[in-house]
């Protein structure tokens, strides 16, 4: 068989930011454990919000956590797949929620209004016009994928521009002063895409890591798991090339994601990965660098059944689990709150001594 | 043996305010439940948020639930049982540490200053008296309770008495207009009492449900076994009744709690139940009248042994597992914070028809 080099250009300007993403000093953290144990309270008793804090201290590489400008990435992209008759909505439903982010009527408006957080609303691959085009963020790569059954999901250059439009989502965000920045997406189609990916990246069978997705019937789950075999039986993607997978099996939502963790890292921001989509996004960047992965906080556990599969190829045990199932960066949301807390603990909280409080007893 | 009836004065004023608990009418959560389905968004996907929202609908009968008046009371108490050295902190930290919720320095302080929640701090029982008096609510049943292993911990005009704190903060409460209320505690040595409440409501032995508290290490933790086997064979409280459990091996913030409780069923606010102390508190009240379960909501999952047993008597799964065991308040403030978001998504959140969004496909 004769290797023909695809993607170079993806891959090399890829390359070149994961290259930057730095390694965590191990200082930072100890030091912030020391200031933990300080607090008034028992050593260890904030449980994961101690964990948390450290995190980000090694992050951040401060001594007051800073939390004050965060943002939710809301990418918006069309799946070809969904000729195949794999979702329980039809494909101009994201193009319609795309407009409902922009009115503030959906989830994770509300979520993040309650909790301080800019909600960007990318389109990277929407089939059709927006209009209220005004706080859209315009990067479509194309009209949505082609459908995968039949061939790659993109071509090699779709692959390129995708990756570097969540690579310039990141720079943007380092330059406004981003500290806190998190993963959504909306895409009919895309629990069938990243049950695809989670496949390949995992070496399971399709009908372990695929499930209803916004609310398919026990038949409706039975033809995605076809549809997912025979994307994969068409493409053959190599399970060791991340960038091969992202191209014939992937989304351009997913690939912007995985540009936007790369290049938070490479910027030291921390990045919450939202629920199912977006953690199979967060296994592509660890596998092109895995140093990423000290930058990544898992939010929520999906109640999508391949979500546990893609936590465990990074690594992380998510903060919360509210059984939630909606994407759009809601799970990331609630989670920013959480890691906002463990922020404004470490930052806020009296010492033993300022507070005149014993410590504990020999 | 001769019955004597103790605790008559507890046993009927609590009863009272028991009885005027409503039982939640199923048409409020049927009717909410039916308005998620329109929201934009698949059905069910929100998770436990869907949960939450119908139980809250369920609680204050409002098509727009309000979260928009939100207060913890964090009961402070000491314990004579601390003379048989069951904690790693000396016994004056629970008035130091009331000093430091006054200051606001504390964990509690911190996450109610992010969330949007007020702390009410309440000496019920503290040894000695405290300065910086202004914003601290004089409840004090006594310069802390007896050392239970000697007899118990408290007579029945002062079980009565911490009763009607809780159930006096409770109207006053609902008088304030407030429509959330968490539970909070403060008191050294009160992981033993409520280790001790818990195995005699379970009748699992006293090993399988005490933890290292504040940090004790194994030694440690083996003598407070022991304390609480001495507690329960010198008392031998009714396991069936919850009155007697209480003045025998309780403290006065778990008796106050438990009135707050109930109080608060009365007066149909949902109450925020923290972590392993607070949960005592709650299976009792349950224990009391079991209506009051429904407008109880279990915040987080102590890594304290006995939670889970305390968890299974009042049916509930915590909404948060963040490895918590500080008390205060602390798991209460963040699953307030959830518990708002919950309401915020069924209140503000577009519903197909607003936002032209298409339904599924049939």
């Amino acid at each position: 068989m004769i290797e023909i080099a695809t993607n170079r250009s993806a891959r090399e300007s890829i390359r070149e930011i994961a290259d930057q993403i730095p390694a965590i000093a191990p200082q930072w953290p100890e030091r912030a454990l020391r200031r933990l144990d300080n607090l008034t309270k028992p050593p260890g008793s904030l449980g994961r919000l101690e964990e948390i804090a450290a995190r980000l201290a090694g992050i951040q590489q401060k001594d007051v956590l800073d939390c004050s400008n965060k943002a939710i990435f809301t990418l918006a992209a069309d799946h070809g797949v969904t000729e195949e008759g794999v979702s329980a909505y039809p494909k101009a439903v994201t193009g319609q929620m795309v407009r409902n982010f922009l009115q503030g009527g959906a989830a994770v408006n509300v979520l993040c209004r309650q909790f301080g957080i800019e909600v960007v609303v990318v389109d990277i691959g929407v089939d059709g016009t927006m209009d209220l085009a005004a706080r859209l963020v315009k990067r479509k790569v194309a009209n949505g994928t082609r459908n995968m059954t039949r061939g790659p999901a993109m071509d090699e250059n779709q692959l390129a521009a995708a990756l570097q439009v969540g690579v310039e989502l990141a720079a943007g965000a380092a330059e406004q002063g981003r500290t806190l920045i998190g993963t959504g997406e909306m895409g009919i189609g895309n629990t069938t895409v990243t049950s695809a990916i989670t496949t390949v990246l995992t070496g399971r069978p399709a009908s372990q890591v695929t499930g209803m997705g916004t609310g398919l019937d026990f038949a409706g789950v039975e033809r995605k798991i076809a549809v997912i075999e025979r994307a994969i039986a068409v493409n053959r993607p190599d399970p060791s090339d991340p960038f091969d997978i992202l191209q014939k099996v992937g989304g351009f939502e997913i690939a912007g994601l995985t540009g936007l963790m790369l290049g938070g890292g490479a910027r030291r921001m921390a990045v919450i990965v939202d629920g199912f989509i977006a953690t199979a996004a967060a296994a592509l960047a660890c596998a092109i660098e895995p140093r990423v992965g000290a930058f990544l906080f898992a939010a929520h556990r999906s109640s999508e059944p391949g979500h546990e599969a893609l936590l465990e190829l990074i690594g992380q045990r998510p903060l919360l689990d509210l059984k939630m199932r909606l994407g759009e960066g809601t799970g990331a949301a609630l989670a920013m709150a959480v890691i906002e807390s463990a922020a404004k603990l470490f930052n806020e909280m009296a010492t033993f001594s300022s507070a005149h409080v014993s410590g504990a007893l020999s």
